[in-house]
């Protein structure tokens, strides 16, 4: 009798396998590199998407590889450049946007405004998904984000993923587990996780060393306050 | 009495012309071309948006510039190219997806197999509608492509349209006017509507000459017979 069951546990761990591949939205920061951790322990087989909106993410996406490569993850970086061309002209709206730091780069600028992101992001994500035969996309939007971005809350999840699962022959889930967490609440679980936050970047300038002055590594440095935990990453200050 | 009328009448027009800002996901074909005549004759100000998803997509983007130019409508082409990455490694899947011609070309295929095509399309206008402020993003999809492909099915159309009023400060509603009519319908509207057949392109083949064999020629022959119309373009055969 035991014979017989181990003989078919290799094929019910192959299964369970098949039921929990997933696509994760990579941007190689704190919050989706946390996440990443976070899917890996609960054995999801993950597959990592990145994307380039300009000069910004060129660091950022070197953490993302670096941490892919830790991971031996697959991971696909996707060009969406010529996307930022639906942004000319369009002054009159920036105003709608919440740009808080006035030492952006000018080609920073630039990606904080392309509005809709989430949401392209988010449809090429499942079309990756898709071709996987993959359950979900995930993607790591948090507490701190939702007060600012529509597309961060909780009713935008919920009603993209009811398009996700009828847009295609497979179906897709849209998954934000992070919806409810603030930044530190995401460090907390990190140092839980054992995640390696040297190979995370977060400063808006783009340089190695990271300024600490800025509102993104203000945030890293109170999450990190909050997490009690020590941040590994060195700063210009 | 009258002066007074005459004095208001102008602002009048401009606020029902910014009442009715639009983009159109504009490919070039017949489909989206009639669709363009119809939504100019309803006074729309139109704002069209082209996909580069690969090599067959480049005769089929000189048509819709020429058309773009011939209205004098602004016209931003999206290069989508690195999209076809998430397809990789993916043969598992394409049986879901209906190829009926043996003749594309290899390039050609990569263009039909890019699953959730119609939604990364409409993320990427609602995001140029958000930008320009415009109330809504019309795509050409119509009964002949509902009964193959789930995201040309009003359904779709609906539930996407639930996310895109929410996902930006400014509401976006997608809109398929078509969806119920067949191909042969919208020859018939747009000879109606005067529409210049001769600079739409067609056929999967991709050359300068339409080859009048393939599955898209044959459909367009089909339309114009039911429209009871003469078909402009010459065919190899």
């Amino acid at each position: 009798m035991i014979a017989v069951n181990t003989q078919y546990q290799p094929l019910a761990q192959i299964e369970a396998k098949r039921m929990k591949k997933a696509v994760l939205i990579f941007s190689g920061g704190m919050d989706s590199t946390t996440l990443l951790y976070d899917l890996v322990s609960q054995q999801f087989e993950l597959y990592l998407l990145s994307f380039n909106y300009g000069q910004r993410h060129k660091i950022e996406l070197e953490s993302a590889k670096r941490t892919a490569e830790k991971f031996v993850l697959p991971h696909k970086i996707i060009d969406l450049t010529s996307v930022n061309q639906v942004m000319e002209g369009s002054s009159l709206t920036r105003s709608h946007i919440d740009v808080p730091y006035g030492h952006y780069a000018e080609e920073s600028m630039k990606v904080t405004i392309v509005p809709n992101r989430n949401m392209i992001m988010l449809s090429i994500a499942t079309a990756y998904a898709v071709s996987l035969e993959a359950e979900a996309v995930y993607f790591a939007a948090h507490a701190g984000d939702h007060a600012i971005y529509p597309d961060c809350r909780q009713e935008f999840v919920d009603k993209l993923s009811e398009v996700t699962k009828i847009a295609n022959y497979h179906p897709v889930e849209i998954r934000a587990p992070y919806l409810q967490m603030d930044k530190g609440d995401i460090a907390k679980r990190g140092v839980e996780l054992g995640v390696d936050y040297s190979m995370t970047y977060t400063c808006y300038e783009g340089k190695e060393l990271a300024c600490g002055k800025c509102g993104a590594c203000q945030e890293r440095k109170e999450a990190f306050l909050k997490a009690e935990a020590l941040d590994p990453i060195k700063y210009q200050d």
